[in-house]
């Protein structure tokens, strides 16, 4: 009996876990008779034969899957090697598994594209994705993005209001190795030009601690606050990452991604903040893991985006192999399939007209936060 | 024209401003021709005459006000010496205050307390309470706890799936100077024993590296990961905070509060870990100001109590001086007034009973949190 094999890799979302479901709903619909297996902790679950039986659930426990935030078949960053991917063909072929749908970023996707090459045809390899960095190509957003930047963006509203009532300089680190976007994504929340975030530093333009302190300066002599928005990717003018800067030793992980902590970041913007301004409130917070899965922030339209896209991998796997990419076409979001090799190993960066500056985002920039991130007028009250 | 005032001290929490439009109802409730003001940044606004009239506030506008975190009125720390008591008296005595209702922690009670012993009479001096470390003694619980614990249950719910996805070691460090009560609080959605947090580090206790390392050790050897909830406030065997001893150099404020910034702490566990567990995934992230005044996670119950307990402050406030503390019967949850002396200064610990060992909290311990942090099931899938 054929089958359908579907993992999640890399790094975890809120909504990761609806497309899993839209997934197993689409293969069910079209095939009943097929298989449908999930493979625990990526492709390790298939070398190791850790396998479970996704065609079994309920639809009320897909229901109650799809709303859980994180990998719930688990998840890997391995890289496999020749023979490693050999051994993940031999296990597709002892499944007699006619496609395999592989969640995650642009590193999933590099791994579903050195498997279609050294597949001998016969099965095919989709990717359907999945980050909060939102940086894959071919996309104009990405499932998982628009909670995560509502998480940020609530964040900064709060801080706004915290540091009104007690004036100060905030700066809150966010993670983003090579894009910049999910810093950004307070902006759209900006309704006044006095709104947080007052500066935006993502790893798009070179980082200058003396620019950045005198920038600081500016704001906080004009409104008496200043809240900041920094990329923990942020480099310096050769093209370092800061936190490897300052950090010392780098860890590389097995797709030879810098594994950044954000805290020695924090602790050295703290530290300059701290000498230049003796007498202010300054304090830096590290945002960490907290918007990447939080089970408190799940954004509907995410959601559903994030359900549409493992529907459309499911049914494309049935034709062909490819990446399935979220596109706009000027009025609606919808999932088309797109080569591996578009997104496969790529980094989307913001574009350049996102920027009104090296710490200001445009209107263009806004406009796009704000067509995923609309403004709840709900949540802002007014200042007594 | 007789007035009351009204102002708010010290930290934010998700419905400080409930509290305040509790107040303003039953002031105007019982009096309409009173004349309702509002202080802006405590104590400050009524020796520098930064007042607005909060009696002209429209019920609709009112309702946005409750709706927003973050003490809307402005805050300070400021704590006044003589010469300021005596300032902020006559202000009271020019604008014909009947009542001063103060919405704040121990150190707000403590500054109502001086002005009321300086003070010739005939006014109350009213304490509302409000605060995130759920510290205050004579009280059950405090307005803004809940909803602090709720962000804080959500994260640990959160990355207790992040790291069955991809097995590790995390520790979260959540602020509390002195009270570990908001870094159990997850303890309340811990529905099996295998559950995150699966260790707690509170300033009830001493804190030993050591000690801390091995107990990591055992849990990670036993379920392939660690989630650890870390109070900011750890202390060592003699009493000095973790955080003061890591970082040199202590920052106090004007009521001699430490000022920690739990960066220094994280990266110190950080450290540790990584010479102790030099392959495992080892994160740790400071969750900082963001569980205190966080826009997305605001809790009805807490909403509700923080407006009736300014309701109260402000009905007493009309009769005689005191705090205002939420107490329980055994059934509900009901304000009451106390004196202010019962409050002032005084930081009420988790009490002994909550633990059922350094680093574990006790059935009661979680019986008292599952109370006010009743688990939400819709929240939790199967795992696959």
């Amino acid at each position: 009996m054929s089958s359908i094999v579907i993992a999640q890799g890399g790094g975890p979302t809120a909504v990761i876990n609806e497309t899993l479901r839209g997934a197993v709903l689409a293969a069910r619909r079209r095939d009943p008779a097929l298989r449908i297996l999930g493979a625990r902790f990526g492709v390790r679950g298939l070398t190791a034969g850790d396998m479970v039986d996704l065609g079994a659930l309920s639809d009320a426990d897909l229901a109650r899957l799809g709303r859980t935030p994180n990998a719930a078949l688990g998840s890997t960053r391995d890289k496999p090697d020749p023979a490693a991917c050999d051994a993940i063909l031999a296990a597709l072929d002892a499944l007699s598994a006619r496609a395999f749908v592989y969640i995650g970023g642009n590193d999933t996707a590099g791994t579903l594209e050195l498997l279609r090459r050294r597949s001998a045809g016969g099965r095919s390899f989709v990717h359907a994705p999945k980050t909060i960095d939102n940086d894959l190509e071919a996309n104009d957003h990405v499932p998982g993005f628009i909670s995560a930047g509502l998480f940020v963006a609530q964040a900064f509203a709060s801080m706004e209001l915290d540091f009104r009532a007690m004036p100060g300089i905030y700066v809150a680190i966010v993670m983003g190795r090579h894009a910049g976007f999910l810093t950004a994504a307070p902006t759209a929340w900006q309704r006044r030009e006095e709104d947080a975030p007052h500066l935006v530093y993502a790893p798009e333009h070179p980082f200058s601690l003396p620019r950045f302190l005198e920038e600081v300066a500016a704001v906080h002599d004009r409104l008496g606050r200043c809240v900041v928005a920094m990329s923990e990717g942020v480099q310096d003018e050769t093209g370092r990452p800061l936190a490897e800067a300052l950090a010392g030793a780098a860890e590389r992980d097995a797709h030879g991604n810098l594994q950044l902590t954000g805290g020695d970041l924090g602790l050295a913007v703290q530290a300059a903040l701290k000498a230049r301004f003796p007498k202010a409130r300054a304090r830096v917070d590290t945002l960490g893991y907290l918007p990447r899965g939080y089970l408190g922030v799940i954004d509907e339209t995410d959601r559903r985006e994030a359900l549409a896209a493992g529907q459309f991998a499911a049914e494309s796997a049935f034709e062909t192999s490819g990446s399935v990419a979220l596109q706009f076409d000027g009025s609606r979001t919808a999932p088309a399939l797109v080569p591996l090799e578009a997104v496969a190993g790529r980094t989307r960066h913001m574009p350049a007209a996102f920027f009104a500056g090296p710490s200001t985002i445009s209107e263009e920039g806004r406009a796009y936060f704000r067509r995923l991130l609309p403004l709840r007028p709900d949540l802002f009250a007014p200042f007594v």
